[in-house]
């Protein structure tokens, strides 16, 4: 019930606490993680427009690319040293529907979300992404708390 | 990390397959279950404003009682027959409120709870318990679909 599981990071404070649950799965029978990091577009429309005119928007894309991708070596290394098969996905789009298009495509057995993101807003008691896929999905979603 | 589970039904059809999911948890290390069900108070308080006159309240209060001890009961051997050790609690209160007191003063490890209760309204993507519930509480929460 738990064989394959989906894990969205956003490399947030709260995205980790989930990783340290995801290793727990182990015991309960987690074979697989899909790790999914979402590009938010808006993230880089904005960069594009604010940019400075003389910077080559490649190289600033590139070094983002770099980021991401050490961070997502760094939690998939985690994840194998536990034992885990790995598989890394990096898309580009608005973050709550790729993660429920991931979760449909992929058929996971369950998604493990945690239930803040980067802008982890105090009064907020539930982040809008997590909300979303919450709301959406048509699999068991397990909500790990700030 | 799934030692002891928090299950608050209400009876629907949602709370059952909830109950399917947490058969299964077992092989996850599932040992024991807290069963709880909320007798909303706003229920009865309303079942006492517009009961006729001439009945006796504690007559249908009884009625009421034994339905509800005879579901729980039922779920109640469901589990037993899987292996697991159950507690009944029945409480009367505001169903969310007394999900969260029982998940705090019975150190459950999580919480499994139903997309949606009773009042499964189709547009309605997550009922008002269940997100008064993942909003609020300080455990994690796994949420299954309907």
């Amino acid at each position: 019930m738990f064989k394959k599981i989906l894990y969205p990071t956003d490399f947030s404070d709260v995205a980790y606490k989930v990783l340290d649950f995801i290793v727990q799965l182990k015991t309960a029978g987690t074979k697989e993680v899909l790790l999914l990091h979402v590009i938010d577009q808006r993230d880089v429309y904005n960069m594009e427009q604010h940019t400075a005119r003389w910077t080559d928007i490649s190289q600033v894309r590139k070094a983002w690319d770099r980021e991401i991708s050490g961070a997502m070596d760094s939690i998939a290394d985690e994840l194998t040293e536990a034992g885990l098969k790995v598989t890394q996905l990096v898309v580009c789009g608005i973050p709550f529907d790729s993660i429920l298009q991931a979760e449909d495509e992929e058929d996971v057995s369950l998604t493990v979300i945690g239930s803040h993101g980067k802008s982890n807003i105090e009064e907020m008691l539930l982040g809008s992404v997590s909300e979303k896929v919450i709301r959406k999905s048509q699999k068991p979603v397990i909500v790990i708390k700030r």
